[in-house]
């Protein structure tokens, strides 16, 4: 009886223990904290790249949405957080004509922070690799050198797509 | 002095009508009610069709977003309710090789109440179509016609993307 209680008692204290771990942020990306709750956070404009075959939704914080649906883009005003999300295509079964999201790729982010990060353009660059958001910490040059093309931008590729006014 | 005071006057109310007219809600759709403040819903999906040059956003409300989340899509629970935004494609002026949102073309929603709405297959049925949100209402067999290939899941194209569950 004595084991059998034991044997309950670390199956319990197993339990416990993985719900703490899947709570648990991912580590730092560039010394970057994870943005908790990003999955939640509103639609700024979606892309499908057919160079490396991905479809994405950009994402952004409260301030991010705020300076998109009003144009306010050129510079994003600090402590805007735009997050991309990819992910691979793959083919909607009862409607062969479209693309949908398949397999989860990573999460990237830039954070707006003109002093902080005045030696990275005044943008903090992040990602968190798959459906587990493994930190990627091979250097923020990876990030800025793709985004070159549109350091007049601001560094952002992304246009806000159009949306109703309307309440 | 007088006319200038009535003049001054009537700018003041053109002013204030024009607000309230932009403040107002779209009128309804299939009987349907505008559904506020849906710009700001959280993803579900992406899509891209390439039959009639679309990309789409495809949000839902607090308790869609839940379902989605955790799987409980078939059926959908009562209250959920889910958007899709469509917008013409275009190119990304900056990498080629990315179609991006252009033209707004319309926002569609399905409202499920498997009571309220038990003649439509659970769900109403509701689109505004463009930046100015005209209501659509040439009859919801206009949806479900082209719907009815998902009818075993009930009615819905959309699998909901993948998303890390970390915080």
């Amino acid at each position: 009886m004595k084991i059998r209680k034991l044997m309950i008692s670390v199956l319990i204290m197993s339990a416990t223990s993985i719900t703490i771990a899947s709570d648990k942020s991912p580590e730092q990306s560039h010394g970057i904290s994870y943005p908790t709750g990003w999955q939640n956070w509103s639609t700024i404009a979606v892309s499908h790249r057919t160079d490396n075959n991905t479809l994405r939704v950009i994402l952004g914080n409260e301030v991010a949405v705020k300076a998109a649906r009003s144009g306010q883009t050129n510079p994003w005003p600090d402590d805007a957080v735009l997050g991309k999300v990819v992910w691979k295509d793959t083919q909607l079964e009862n409607w062969k004509a479209a693309t949908v999201p398949g397999k989860f790729v990573h999460a990237e982010f830039m954070f707006k922070d003109s002093k902080k990060y005045s030696e990275t353009y005044g943008w903090g660059w992040a990602r968190w690799v798959g459906l587990d958001q493994k930190p990627f910490n091979k250097g923020t040059q990876v990030c800025t050198s793709c985004h070159t093309p549109v350091k007049n931008r601001d560094w952002v590729f992304t246009d806000p797509a159009a949306f109703p006014k309307l309440k």
